[in-house]
């Protein structure tokens, strides 16, 4: 493995929505770097938001160490500037993992129930990542039968989902935040781990202040609830606050 | 229990798109007419075609006492009339449990994938009976949080779906159609066992000659790719034939 410091920027790998993921000299290791940019419905709603790279950089970097500490072997190697991160490479398992704690989003929307239905066990939905097909609800069957994941993988990625989602609410709670949901990447890493990798911020996070019940995520955009990147800003301090306990 | 010839027809209790079901002296049994409507786009498309009813009674008694026969326990008693059957009453428990061997319908539509695209494994699927939200997709965890079904009931419907599917695959097999995909509904009886219910017929089956890949089933009437009645009567006709051998 390359010396930490001694890790070069080359290709751009991916130009994601909301990350530019670039190969680096060594082959294990992505550069990602954070942009100005929001996105809601596929891609069709686009902004530029200054300062929105830096502060989802940082909140991703405390949540994902924080999480190792915690035992949860994730892509996150070590922040380079306020944007900008190196983490393991991994192959991305072509399933979001969508964790529920109460009911919001989509699952409002298919089953009409009330907003903030406290749900008595965490439930979990896969969604196949494939932009042409718009990310289509899909089940274990489904995953299969379209060689997305084995059930193995998927058995895999429940249990880390539910101990990703206890370590996070107990986060948040301290924060005087409820994590309403929250969606996840897993990749396998070259030695077939399945790896928790992307990101881990507002933009895929449902969070609510437990007394004004306000929206502190991605919604305050998909909603026009007002500015964004203050809101973002103020889930960071709170977890700054929390590390200097 | 009321002796069978003593069952006298009372209330109609359902009104449905292809059956009414009356409720009887029997407390625990109803009384179930076919009707000669078929629709389509849940309820959308709706047309009269005469002998409809009496051919998937028809169809519907055949297999259901097929698979009592193959050790499936169902809801079925006894045939009345050429459209009229009584069966056990139970409480349906709200999931449509499609299975499918080869993509088609909704599938197709949702991944993308080739039509009649074989599976290594029969994919089941829920979908959740409510007209209101339009029968949306869900998963086990879904499934949970809204009470439609329990993890315990989940699994013994998956086992008894899988079974069914092997048993109506032969017997279709050896009428030389493919049993494509079809879809299940299961109810709990007084004593609160899993039973299967409703109807097994070419409204709820995609079946497909095994030569000419022609459909003998609803998406006859579904595309619009001509007569259905005759299709059905097809059916009927290979089903009655296979029991004279
Ligand atoms: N450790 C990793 N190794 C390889 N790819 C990764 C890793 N972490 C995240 N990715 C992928 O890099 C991309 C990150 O960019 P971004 O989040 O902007 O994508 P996106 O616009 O949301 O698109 P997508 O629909 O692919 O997620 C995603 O496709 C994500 O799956
Ligand atoms: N053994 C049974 N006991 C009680 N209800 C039953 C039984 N078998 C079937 N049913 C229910 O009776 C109705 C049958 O009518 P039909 O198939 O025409 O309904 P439908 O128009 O398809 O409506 P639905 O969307 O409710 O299925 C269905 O609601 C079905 O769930
Ligand atoms: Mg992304
Ligand atoms: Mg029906």
């Amino acid at each position: 493995m390359t010396e930490l410091t001694e890790i070069k920027k080359q290709d751009l790998l991916y130009q994601g929505k909301a990350k530019e993921m670039y190969t680096t000299n060594d082959p294990d290791i992505l550069w990602v770097h954070y942009m100005d940019q929001v996105t809601a419905l596929n891609g069709k709603k686009k902004v530029q938001m200054k300062d929105k790279g830096k502060t989802n950089c940082a909140i991703s970097a405390r949540l994902f160490t924080e999480l190792r500490e915690q035992g949860i072997v994730n892509h996150f190697i070590e922040q380079l500037s306020p944007t900008d991160q190196l983490v393991q490479k991994v192959t991305i398992i072509p399933l979001e993992t969508v964790v529920r704690n109460y009911a919001s989003g989509s699952f409002v929307k298919r089953y009409q129930t009330e907003y903030l239905q406290k749900f008595d066990q965490p439930v979990i939905e896969f969604f196949y990542k494939s932009d042409e097909l718009d990310d289509p609800f899909l089940n274990d069957d489904d995953a299969l039968a379209l060689g997305v994941a084995t059930r193995e993988q998927m058995a895999q990625i429940r249990q880390l989902a539910l101990k990703v989602n206890r370590l996070l609410s107990q986060i948040f709670a301290k924060m005087n935040v409820l994590l309403v949901d929250f969606k996840l990447e897993f990749g396998l890493s070259t030695a077939g781990d399945v790896i928790l990798a992307d990101e881990l911020s507002p933009d895929n996070c449902r969070l609510v202040d437990l007394d004004t019940k306000q929206s502190l995520d991605k919604d305050v955009f998909r909603k026009g609830l007002g500015q964004m990147v203050p809101v973002y800003e103020e889930i960071l301090q709170r977890l700054q606050k929390e590390e200097e306990r």
